[in-house]
Parts: structure tokens; C-alpha cells; sequence
């Protein structure tokens, strides 16, 4: 059985097909700047041969249409026909209250996904493009499954997600903390439990999802009871380009001093904060990283803020489940900054975490157990694979 | 040695005179309606005296007139001369990175005080008007001592007051995180460690100071090393009116939705949230609990709230510590609410935290150790006392 996976943004479109037997990728890629000048496709096949083509997409449609192009001719073909492809997993950000779970999407879905579209306005409008223009290019008769980013934080009980402010944002503007890559701390938490031999059922977990967005969370036998980003994706711990929580105060308070309007103080809290607004060098984690070691101050004092803002959300999941027995880092930071995982670890035998500082530092990029051989807490670094539970999320709903 | 204790609204005057000797209070009460129709001042001495006189009071210094003539004149006087007074100590909210500790006041101090007024516009010029007032009454020679709310926190490293958006606005605008009831963490630290017989620089503290305004501190060998509240008073937990931390975003969502102007989401988020805004029923903590015991729905929430708040904040800060030797509830709620207590220590043992249900419903208003026999963190009830720290600094610095 063969799934694509979708992840289509305004002007983009990021695809995998995914081969379940084996569950291998046969092909991936991205099209960008779709409806833009310099719009181009890249495809790469599992097996090393690679297209690049440069034309002009007049929508998502047209993407769609070369991307079954280049899958089903040529020499880099990998199904001789559309039809060999039993199912479209499209990853949904925002389900809202909606969706506790993946979904066949019929009418009543994308009207759904369209009525909560003002909770994410950026993305959920994108989703929908990317579907109906897939719906448009593949046989009628293939499913279309949608995997929301929301989906498996709404296990939340209330006091974790309603905010301190008055209720009625929550019952007229459905203000309420949803948390997001929901998909990629499923797969995270599943994984680190198989690899350990253990049913996730009897495990308390903490996921740090570490990347260029980042986000944590507190997985209690199986099911997220919290997670650090809220109403949207600003949330949390300090990112890339984003604030993180911070004083609500502050807001008011720029307002008044630099005169600036929301949308602006909106723009400078998502994409001039977080480690490019504190080092003023970079929003790479990698460059900051390397500033910090050549010891430059602010970059260093970005590195260390992040850090010290995961290890308090540790402790404090930790608390929220009454303990802590798998701590699992993965995304891009979490994967491949061995700083932030000793970071977050020092001093925490407390908790019965401790690493194996050698283990910690020989990542090569495959899943391993970094924990030190006595400690009771293991912790892992995770590979995510958000592609991949969205195809198998595709396969069990089309093989009910 | 007597000295008096003086916390300054813009039109209220709280004062306390202790005897140093015994720290026993002589006389303590309020004045208020300072300008306005309403005027009155309460005056209650130590051993049971009570006047209560209405009148107008221009400024605050009448007010101070009359409090000296109630301290020195008529059937409830305490001291026969206003000379007996060694000092006098003011709180102060906002000493920004000026002040580090208790300092005695010179013109210097007082334009350092008002410079860093923008800070906190509403409390920092009503505590300058106090200054004044009080240094026109009293003798010339009678020195006046500034307590500082943020002196206790200035102890953070950068880590944990840097705000993750651009440096430029900590170099311009002073926003950083300063912490608020300083005081009163730096009292109940000090009590507790003084309670079970150790030294301070040996213990690693988490103290919750919950009332109508509540914040959490991490005492790490008898210094402030994290606290909740962070620019504004704003910030940090759930309280009576106030929202806490939030995703910012929310500002920036309310504000297209119903068109608020900044000063208009400011109040709400101050004066309309918390405990009032979840609940809908009282901000005041008392009367949400007994909702809630009714069965009350959304009264319920907010205690589910705030208890599951302050718990994670516990987790995080022992994760700041690298573990916890002690917990210390106080403030109203902290020192009333056997439910707060229960529920922050519940499944905490993974900490050592432990209590003593009994121990925990019997508090009598006498502090007391409510940690479960086998528990290895002591928890505890404290009795905070502002004014009496505030006294002592007075004493200490007049002393040198």
C-alpha cells in the first residue's frame, strides 16, 4: 500500500510517498513559490535519482499535477499509476476542538477545517487549498485523510488549557490552549516506548520537540495532558524567531513606549524575537551554538535561556504527572545539539535523570538511549517522524 | 528601639510601629482615602486599643500628622515623644537593578527611586509621596529606610529574567524580569530554614507567597534565584483579578476581535481575570473555594487552576535547583487554603514532598510543619511578615 503525505503552506507544497510495506520512502520533495515567479519542484526518489524543475505554478492544482507527473513518468517514476497510491494524508495545523483525531475528509470535514481557519489563520487556509486541489488531480475515488497538529493535545484536561482570563474568550472566541505538533509528540512518545520494550500505556513521558518551532510535552500513560505551546504556536519556550511566553505586560508596555500597533509588536514577537532577538546574530540554533563556543555573550546567553527554559518544563511535567520515567529530545535541536541535552540534564538526578555524556555526544543521527547506565529516568534522543504517522494514520482509517 | 513600618498607596498610608525589642507591634493600622471624600484612619495598638476617625485628609502629610498624633497623644499613645522613633522604614515596589538590598534614603536614593518610576507608574510615586510626607513630620534627624519588593530577586542570574525578544528592549526600556515580593521571599526563606534548625546556605527553597496577588520563588543556599512574577506583577501564576502568563498572542487576537485599545486589555487583563474572569463568581480565593465545594462548575475550574499552576512551578523550580529540600506556603491563600496545600502536594513524592493531611486541615494560624513524617522535603506553612523584615532592615542599616 502506497500513501503520499501533503504538507501544503500558501505558496508551498512538501510531499512524501510513503511505501507502508517496509514503510520506506519511495519519493519526496517540495514545490515552492507556487503562484510566484521562480517557482520550482524538487523531487528525489528513495532509491538516489533527483529532478529539479524550474516553471511557473499557477496554483496548488498545477503543483499537484506535476507531482504526479514526475511520480508516475520518466525514469524516476516510482508507481506506474495514480491508482497505485490508496491514500492523501494532509497535515492539518489547527483542528480545534473539532478533531480529537485523524479523519476521511468528506464536506462536513473541510467545512471544519474552514470554520476554524480563524484560529490559524496562516496555515488552515493553505491546508484546504492543498486539499481540494488534490481532490482536483486524483481519482475521485481516492481517500483523502486529514492529521491535525492539535489532535493529540486534546486529551488536555481544563486546568491545563483554559487561561487565566475571563471565560467568555473561551466560549465566544475558542481562546483556550490547543498546543501543536501534536503528530510529532505522538510518534515521538510511541517510539521512545517501543525502543525501550515498554507499553506506553504505563509510561510518564516528556517530549521536547526541538527545532526551529519547539515545544514540550507531558505524555501520561499515552495521552498528552499538556504541552507548552497554547493558543497558537507562539507559546512556550523561546524559538528561532519567536518570544515564547513572556510577561503579557511587556506588550502593553512596548505599545506605549515605541508607539507600535499590534500587528507590528505581533511581527516582532514572531519573527525578531527568540534567539535572533537575544544573540542579534542569528536565529540558527546552530549559529548560536558556534558564537556561543567562540564566546560571544549574547549568543551564549541564548543558548543558556532556552535551555534553562526546558529543563524548568521538565520539572515541571514532571510534576504535572507525578513523576518522570522517559525524557525523549528530537526535531532538529533536540536531535542534534548534544549542549542542550547536557543542559537540560546536569544536576537532574533528582528526578533520576542523568546521561551518559559520551553516549550524548556520539550521535550519529540514529536513535539512541543516552542515559547514564544507573540512572532510573531513561532518556533518549528520537528521530520524529511526522510524515510517517500521517501515512499510517492514512492506512488504519482506510483499511477500517 | 522602635521603628515604623510604612507601605504608601497613592492614597492609602499603612503603618505599623514595632517594638525591636520582642519585635512586638505597638500600633499598626490604615489611613486612607487620601484627597478623597471618605477620609479615615484606623489606629489599633497592641494591646487591644481601637480609633477610628473620620476626616478629610489633603495629603499625606496630614495623614502622617495624624498618625503622629495618634502614636504620641491621648489614651492609646505608644511612645511619649516622636523621637522615641529610630527610624522609619518604607516599602518601595520597584528598585529596578538600583537596588540590591535595604538602603537608608538620601536625595539620592529618592531620584533614583523616582527614575526608575516608569517601572511601576502606579506604586513608585505613591511610596515617593510617602517618603516626603513622612520626611516633612518627623524630625530631620530620624532616618528613613527604603525595602525594596524586587531587592530579594536581584540575585537571578540572566538566564532567568532575560525575556526572549530583542536585547535592544532590556537596554532601552529596562524590561527584564525583576520579581515582586521580594520582602516577603526573603522573610519566609529565612523563617523556614530558621524553623527546622539549618542553615539557609545549605537549603535549596521553593516559596509560594499566594494571595490576592501570588507569586513562587526559588531560594537556591538563601538566594533568589527564579521567581514567577517577572516585569509587571502581572505575570507568573493565576490570581484574584489578574490573568498571569499567557500566550501573548491572546493580546493580539482580543484586540482584532473586539477592537480593544491596549489600556482596555491591560485592565482586563489586571483587573478582570484570574480568579473573577475564569470563575465568574468572586476574585476573592475564599469564596471560589466554597463555590467550588457547592459543586459551582467554573469556580472549581479556577481553583483546579491555579493549584495545578503553582505544582508546576514547584516541578520547574526544583529543576532550576537541581532538587528541593523545602517548600513554604504563605500569604492568605498559601497560609488559609488546606486545599491549595493539598492539591499542589498531591503525587508528589517522586520530590519527597509529602504532607500530613491531618497536620495539613489543623493549621491554627501558628506556623507549623505539615510534612508527612517519612517525607525527605519539609513543607511548611509560614506566617509571612513584610513589615517586621522591613523593621529589621531599618535596624540593621541604622545600626552600621
Amino acid at each position: 500500500m502506497k500513501i503520499l503525505v501533503i504538507n501544503a503552506g500558501s505558496s508551498s507544497l512538501k510531499y512524501q510517498l510513503i511505501d507502508m510495506d517496509g514503510e520506506v520512502v519511495l519519493a519526496k520533495g517540495i514545490c515552492e513559490r507556487i503562484g510566484e515567479d521562480g517557482g520550482n519542484i524538487v523531487y528525489k526518489t528513495g532509491n538516489g535519482k533527483v529532478i529539479k524543475k524550474e516553471r511557473f505554478f499557477f496554483s496548488h492544482t498545477e503543483a499537484f499535477e506535476e507531482l504526479v507527473n514526475l511520480l508516475t513518468t520518466g525514469d524516476a517514476a516510482v508507481v506506474s499509476d495514480i491508482k497505485e497510491i490508496s491514500a492523501v494524508g494532509h497535515r492539518v495545523v489547527q483542528g480545534a476542538e473539532k478533531f480529537s483525531q485523524s479523519v476521511i475528509i468528506d464536506q462536513k470535514v473541510l467545512d471544519a477545517i474552514i470554520e476554524v481557519s480563524p484560529l490559524a489563520p496562516l496555515h488552515n487556509p493553505a491546508a484546504v487549498a492543498g486539499i481540494k486541489a488534490c481532490m482536483e488531480v486524483f481519482p475521485k475515488e481516492t481517500p483523502m485523510v486529514a492529521v491535525f497538529d492539535t489532535a493529540f493535545h486534546q486529551t488536555m484536561p481544563e486546568k491545563a488549557y483554559i487561561f487565566g482570563i475571563p471565560y467568555e474568550y473561551y466560549e465566544k472566541y475558542h481562546i483556550r490552549r490547543y498546543g501543536f505538533h501534536g503528530t510529532s509528540h505522538r510518534y515521538i512518545s510511541a517510539k521512545v516506548a517501543e525502543n525501550i520494550g515498554r507499553p506506553i500505556e504505563e509510561l510518564k513521558i516528556v517530549t521536547c520537540h526541538l527545532g526551529n518551532g519547539s515545544s514540550i510535552a507531558a505524555v501520561d500513560h499515552g495521552k498528552s495532558i499538556d504541552t507548552s505551546m497554547g493558543f497558537t504556536p507562539l507559546d512556550g519556550i523561546m524559538m528561532g524567531t519567536r518570544s515564547g511566553g513572556i510577561d503579557p505586560s511587556i506588550i502593553i508596555y512596548l505599545e506605549e513606549k515605541e508607539g507600535l500597533s499590534y500587528k507590528e509588536i505581533n511581527n516582532i514577537l514572531n519573527k525578531k524575537s527568540g534567539f535572533i532577538g537575544v544573540s542579534g546574530y542569528s536565529s540558527d540554533s546552530r549559529d548560536i551554538v558556534d558564537a556561543s563556543l567562540r564566546g560571544e555573550y549574547r549568543s551564549k546567553l541564548a543558548c543558556d535561556i532556552v535551555r534553562y527554559q526546558v529543563k524548568k518544563y521538565v520539572g515541571a511535567y514532571a510534576a504535572a504527572m507525578g513523576g518522570i520515567d522517559v525524557l525523549a529530545f528530537a526535531g532538529g535541536i533536540g536531535e542534534n545539539s548534544l549542549h542542550m541535552r547536557s543542559d537540560v540534564c546536569k544536576n537532574m538526578e533528582f528526578l533520576g535523570i542523568k546521561i551518559d555524556e559520551e553516549a550524548n555526544i556520539k550521535y550519529d543521527r540514529t536513535e539512541h538511549d543516552i542515559s547514564a547506565p544507573d540512572a532510573r529516568v531513561r532518556t533518549w534522543i528520537i528521530a520524529t517522524n511526522e510524515e510517517l504517522l500521517i501515512a499510517r494514520d492514512a492506512k488504519d482509517l482506510i483499511s477500517k
